[in-house]
């Protein structure tokens, strides 16, 4: 077995199938659906990298494969570890109160009117001391990896006051260094408007003077400060608006930051179009897309990111247009959406499932969207999200004899091992 | 820590949320929606069975808690094991293949008349030894404890000649000696019709033959070798007429066996006022149920018992009537329905968030459904289904802090601890 802390030369073998996902990134249209699959694989993994990956027989019969330290699959099967693109990893608390509410009749947006949704979550971790933070969110990290994913993206966006941003995105910093899961950071300042900027009680300003504040001064502390790689903004009904997000979004730009934009989510307003003319690296949600829209993405290198859990949480029954964006030529990308109130899912076998059943994706295209076209969407496509000859050994290994299974078998949870970087950091029982 | 092997007197205690359960069974409309809630509470299990249970002071006070090994659960929440009444436990291989066929646009209809679908299992099963049978389904039963799940109802059906439902019978029974899960075991020789009894090429004898057999030489044999508790029958489009399906349950009384129904899940036949006429234990499925069905339920002591995982897997959006069931008065349960073809599933904190999330059950109304009524469909309710001073000790145990959250945290397992009959079957990490 592979030593946890000195990342050491072995083979991984006896795999009934790697999913190598090998070839350009990103996919489009029908290449999302070809998984690159080698039956009876080995691989091998030289100080945290793939050095060969190939037939078992092949790769055994390297010389350094016969020094190297060996795994033996038992004829589990191989995937790149899935790269989990929206997240909002880090809140207070859960909201499983709204969620019984919800269903007891009252829809998301009766429950923010009365102060839940998103502005209890900002309530809640603006109260919240970074050490109950860390101790909640490396909890979570650790049931990441144990579904099988080796990267995420975790946004800030309940803060809405500098110093509470700032503690989140100092806070997944911090966490990286602590466990061994990749964490890509977003600042999302633009989630909503927070109370003190609703412009309706006497004091309070506008949401265009949160809007300024964002862009001329936590903009450049962000960057500054380097806590963040992307900006995101929540361009929707009830949260900003197009021109308030273009606004935001060239601000960012302005300052090193890549883009992403939630969008087209509640209410068509133009989100994506602004995605597409900010050549924005994604555009997240997507459930109320026109066929405009699709073209235009489609022609673009705007990654089209899937969050079915939130439409399953919800109980919206209008999935995003994901068979249609496949076949229009887009690029597509699923992700947890993992958020306390409308997807407290971290699990990317779940959404596989909901990719499936739900919208109509292959097995072979719902991981793709998972793992390659994911990590295209953060800009790591030459290092993650495939397993080919230079790049990270980021593996998730799964208890199945046949990779469809891993959605088939909704609800379980088959992973077996996963390993970072080469490192076991991730073994069931 | 209780000893796995000899069941001993302890305590539990420091449990944040019990949902006891306690009260009259089966549960109806508004009693569904109260699981019994002790808060800070314990329970004291001596020989397997509840001794005590109450708030922790008062249980902790009890001078045989005293002498009781303790298990402090930190906070954590416990409930009655699920009572999973509607699996296909037994079968030979999973159908991921066709799974891809469906999502790639082939009806369910469409895959069984090219001779996918229940004959596919029945073809691997015939040719499949009882010892691969017994392995699989020893995983599977392990996964169950896994996942809260302390007794299963499980079906014979893919068999369809003698030899082979015995085969699926026989390895219940066995397997029930070589795990601590409880099996309620139910023939379903009527599954669908066998492919020699077609009448359609030269030779084949008819449906009715086939109906014919299961009653005059079957039956008999089921009851005359105590093989099975219950009698079900799928009495739906494309398998058995209401017509066939009462002369099945008929004869399946005569030899003292309890009835159960797979009802209007695919058309609306009256087959679910065939379970009423015929006092039926339990009908499932109810998907196409009309307003005068359900009326005619509620007015009942049939179980009402919903299988959600179906739809979901299909990707139909027509859930079965949850909702005006419980409002009519219905008696309400929920299963897994595990099974390769429509419902590759066997977690029931899955089943839990689909009743939630898709047919509007509050968390309470949920895990009521998939307990105590439960319970009360396999007639077990005097036994499991609650906890109560003198029933089992069966308990699951989840790593949250309100039982909300179980269904709420769709798609990851939170279960921590399981235990039957007082001993722990299954614990985390």
């Amino acid at each position: 077995m592979p030593n946890s802390r000195k990342p050491d030369t072995w083979l991984i073998t006896n795999c009934s199938e790697i999913l190598t996902l090998r070839g350009p990134a990103p996919r489009r249209g029908r290449a999302l659906a070809a998984p690159g699959i080698l039956h009876d694989g080995a691989l091998l993994i030289r100080e945290g990298r793939i050095a060969a990956i190939g037939p078992r027989r092949r790769v055994e019969r390297l010389p350094e494969s016969r020094r190297a330290r060996k795994l033996d699959l038992h004829g589990r099967v191989v995937l790149p570890g899935f790269v989990d693109s929206h997240t909002h990893l880090i809140h207070a608390c859960s909201r499983a109160a709204e969620y019984e509410q919800r269903i007891s009749g009252a829809t998301y947006e009766q429950i923010a009117r009365a102060g839940g949704g998103i502005i209890n979550s900002v309530r809640k971790l603006r109260a919240s001391s970074p050490a109950s933070l860390h101790s909640r969110a490396l909890a979570h990290l650790a049931q990441f990896a144990g579904h099988g994913t080796t990267t995420l993206e975790a946004k800030s966006g309940y803060g809405l006051d500098w110093p509470s941003e700032r503690k989140i995105l100092v806070a997944l910093r911090e966490l990286e260094r602590l466990q061994p899961l990749e964490i890509v950071r977003t600042f999302l300042g633009a989630h909503i408007v927070p109370p003190e900027f609703r412009g309706r009680t006497r004091g309070n300003k506008s949401a265009d003077a949160y809007v300024d504040l964002i862009c001329r001064q936590w903009l450049p502390r962000v960057a500054a400060e380097n806590l963040a790689e992307f900006c995101d903004v929540f361009c929707d009904r009830g949260a900003f608006t197009v021109e308030q997000s273009r606004k935001i979004l060239t601000a960012a730009r302005a300052c090193g930051l890549g883009l992403r934009l939630h969008a087209e989510q509640l209410a068509r307003t133009g989100a994506a179009r602004l995605a597409v003319e900010m050549h924005a690296a994604s555009a997240d949600h997507l459930e109320k897309l026109t066929g405009t829209d699709i073209r235009a993405l489609a022609r673009s290198d705007v990654t089209c990111t899937m969050l079915p859990g939130c439409c399953f949480h919800l109980g919206i029954a209008q999935y995003g247009p994901a068979r249609r964006l496949i076949d229009a030529g887009a690029i597509l990308a699923l992700a947890t959406d993992f958020n306390p109130g409308t997807s407290p899912t971290l699990s990317m076998p779940m959404i596989l499932s909901l990719a499936c059943t739900q919208m109509r994706m292959t097995p072979a295209e719902a991981i793709a969207a998972a793992t390659i076209n994911a990590a295209y969407s953060l800009r790591r496509h030459d290092r993650i999200g495939s397993l080919e000859v230079g790049k990270f050994a980021d593996l998730a290994v799964f208890d199945v004899a046949d990779y469809r299974e891993i959605p088939y078998y909704f609800g379980v949870n088959y992973c077996a091992m996963t390993l970072k970087r080469g490192r076991i950091i991730y073994s069931r029982g």
